[in-house]
């Protein structure tokens, strides 16, 4: 979008409470608008807040979904009549089971697999859809693989926007009609991920009028994640877990849950108590995971080669920032082999009734990873973040599991299976 | 289960407030029990309370999810503390594009496809499971192709209750998955869903402690379809819409929401004013639909050829109590081909970002039936509830949807496809 168009005609509070964008790196702050690289430095965007006195109160008497924080997102205040999906405030689950499994004390899983299209994504689409609204976008759009995709085709469709999603051309044909079928505007694109990725920036800069929810209005995007942290507060009864476990892809999540921390404790919505933030990565794509073991914040790009592929970001945009919060905050990052991500599906599936992604998985077993290296303490209460739904990745368990027994259909053939 | 176990070493409360198991027919009630079937007369029997005071306040007070209606269910005052899927309170969504196309004036979609396991079944299964649990039952089945079976399996996992669920042998493969991650007791049986039927009563009948979700404590599960009414009326600010589109399988559902927009009538919750009730079938299992057309009370068994499997019960247990609601009422029963279906399904996910499955899609298609029909008036507000969700039948679109177009990864083929 061209900023000359945009950053006029913007209403009063069409970003709420947000000030400006400002630099991670350098500080340096520019006006609110489509933009996502410090023009001084190059580093990234993200919006910096004057927040008014929040009240827990107020929060409550909120809808029942991420629009209950408004005061806290880069968004306007009547933002719950515009059409958009209403994610969030989704299960926060007492694992009983799961816990017992791993020899911890207390455990939480907190469960985003029944966002709307199943998937954290749908927090920061509509964080996205909301400044593509203020910014009269005429397009929406993303580049993407899978949860990103369904997430940006159904807010579209729901916000009545045209919507542009562009996938590889080779992406299976269940995961295309998981997205075609909220969009007619689906482009396939023969090439990797990569190539997607390159082509979007390159429409985003070429066209007015695009907001690409991952590149143009990234930094107001990324804030949907904090919503996640603002519920788990809340959920606990208004206090912060001792612990809490998150995948890593390009990072922004787990930065933004320690920024909606942080948030709490300042604005007095928690008691201002220590934390620690743990990483989750795949072994095949573990950039993050292994700079954090060999004690450096250098991260060296890797070629992703494993079946979590929501998770699977070589070059991970905020995995330095990662790096210093699990150092800071006494967490760690660690990743497991897709073995154990299997495992990790199946673990939380029968102890607690909940059938996550490859996402999850790993987020689950690397949870029971850090307990079984005493990286975490099991007898600190800890909360795990399951990201998306196992339908979506349904080839990873596929061949793992199935029936116990066939039988012909009578009584004694059902008694001669043991179940009885 | 033996009565004689089962009724002795109840705990005070185990029910709430639920007085007796009452005969629809003839109105003998017996007690509270794994019973479903009227001694006297053989007619089916359902939940009966006596119900104290209950205010708008206490309900808003409770958990965000089914429970919050505890007092109006046949579960114990302290539900929320055993282990379940913590279903409901989902989504009303507000669906002025849909209702723009279809020349409404004011539209409303319940969306159960995010509950915990994408159906609403989660609801009758976590108060199935209440039940069997305060009837010491040893083990928690049921027959099922699809959505119940999942529900079952994850449930009992949850609760940590040995989990016994069968299916056709014949069902496809990742309909199995989607239960066997819960479950390692998953049984394919040799024969048809009604085999497989009638293997599980058998079951009921000579195992003790078996609670088979839709068989022996039906009574009981049938009540969790209640808190669909429920959840409407609160969400609308405690008060009926004027017409309600409900699908029709058993015909379960749209007898429950009825009762409870009566119940919530008798307690002074909502204003006593008429609402019309609609049922909607697929045309290929469409003996209510039939019935109500040809105004007689006599349903005529048919043997299911729909693409909407979920809706296809040819020999409806309540058909009969549907007919006589949606006549009482001044609503209609009416079917849709499996054609209209899918375009159903398409329209709602193009003009609300809703991915449903078919009986979902047969809940749209024929909303819109109707108004063209005249037989629903497009002036008054109306409900359309999504009972499930869409990639649990992925192949009824697949055909149906795909790329606009698969280019080069190059900004100038992206011109070329006239999206700019």
């Amino acid at each position: 979008m061209d900023p000359a168009t945009t950053s006029t005609g913007l209403r009063d509070g069409a970003f709420g409470n947000a000030r400006a964008l400002s630099c991670r790196e350098c500080g340096h702050e520019v006006e609110l608008g489509p933009h996502y690289a410090c023009p001084e430095c190059f580093g990234p965007l993200e919006v910096a807040y004057d927040f008014p006195t929040v009240t827990r109160e107020e929060i409550a008497a909120g809808p029942r979904n991420i629009w209950r924080y408004k005061a806290l997102l880069p968004v306007p205040g009547d933002i719950e009549e515009s059409p958009n999906t209403e994610p969030g405030f989704t299960r926060l689950l007492r694992a009983d089971n799961l816990a017992a499994e791993l020899g911890l004390t207390k455990l939480w899983v907190k469960d985003d697999s029944t966002n709307p299209t199943n998937s954290f994504k749908d927090r920061v689409v509509a964080c996205a859809l909301s400044a593509a609204r203020e910014l009269h976008a005429k397009v929406f759009a993303c580049p993407s693989t899978g949860n990103l995709a369904n997430a940006v085709a159904a807010a579209g469709a729901r916000a009545g926007i045209k919507t542009v999603v562009f996938i590889p051309s080779n992406l299976e044909k269940p995961k295309q009609v998981n997205s075609a079928v909220y969009t007619p505007n689906l482009v396939a694109v023969d090439g990797n991920y990569d190539d997607v990725n390159k082509l979007a920036s390159e429409i985003a800069g070429e066209e007015d009028g695009w907001a690409f929810v991952n590149v143009n209005v990234r930094p107001f995007y990324a804030e949907g994640s904090k919503t996640l942290g603002y519920e788990i507060a809340e959920q606990l009864g208004w206090r912060l877990p001792d612990q809490i476990v998150i995948p890593v892809a390009s990072g922004s999540q787990l930065t933004k849950v320690d920024k909606a921390f942080q948030e709490l404790i300042k604005l007095g919505l928690v008691e201002d108590r220590p934390y620690k933030v743990f990483g989750a990565q795949a072994t095949g794509c573990s950039p993050v995971s292994v700079a954090y073991k060999t004690g450096t914040d250098a991260i060296r790009p890797v070629k992703p080669d494993t079946i979590a592929k929501s998770l699977a970001i070589g070059n991970p945009a905020d995995g330095i920032y990662v790096l210093d919060i699990c150092r800071r905050t006494g967490g760690a990052v660690e990743d497991i082999t897709d073995d154990e991500v299997r495992e990790g599906i199946l673990l939380l599936a029968r102890t607690e009734g909940v059938f996550t992604e490859t996402a999850g998985g790993t987020t689950v077993g690397v949870l029971k990873k850090l307990i079984e290296t005493g990286q975490l303490d099991p007898d600190l209460e800890t909360v795990v973040i399951n990201t998306g739904m196992g339908l979506k990745t349904l080839d990873a368990v596929a061949d793992q599991v199935g029936p116990a027994a066939t039988i012909a259909p009578s009584y004694d053939a059902f008694r001669a299976t043991g179940l009885a």
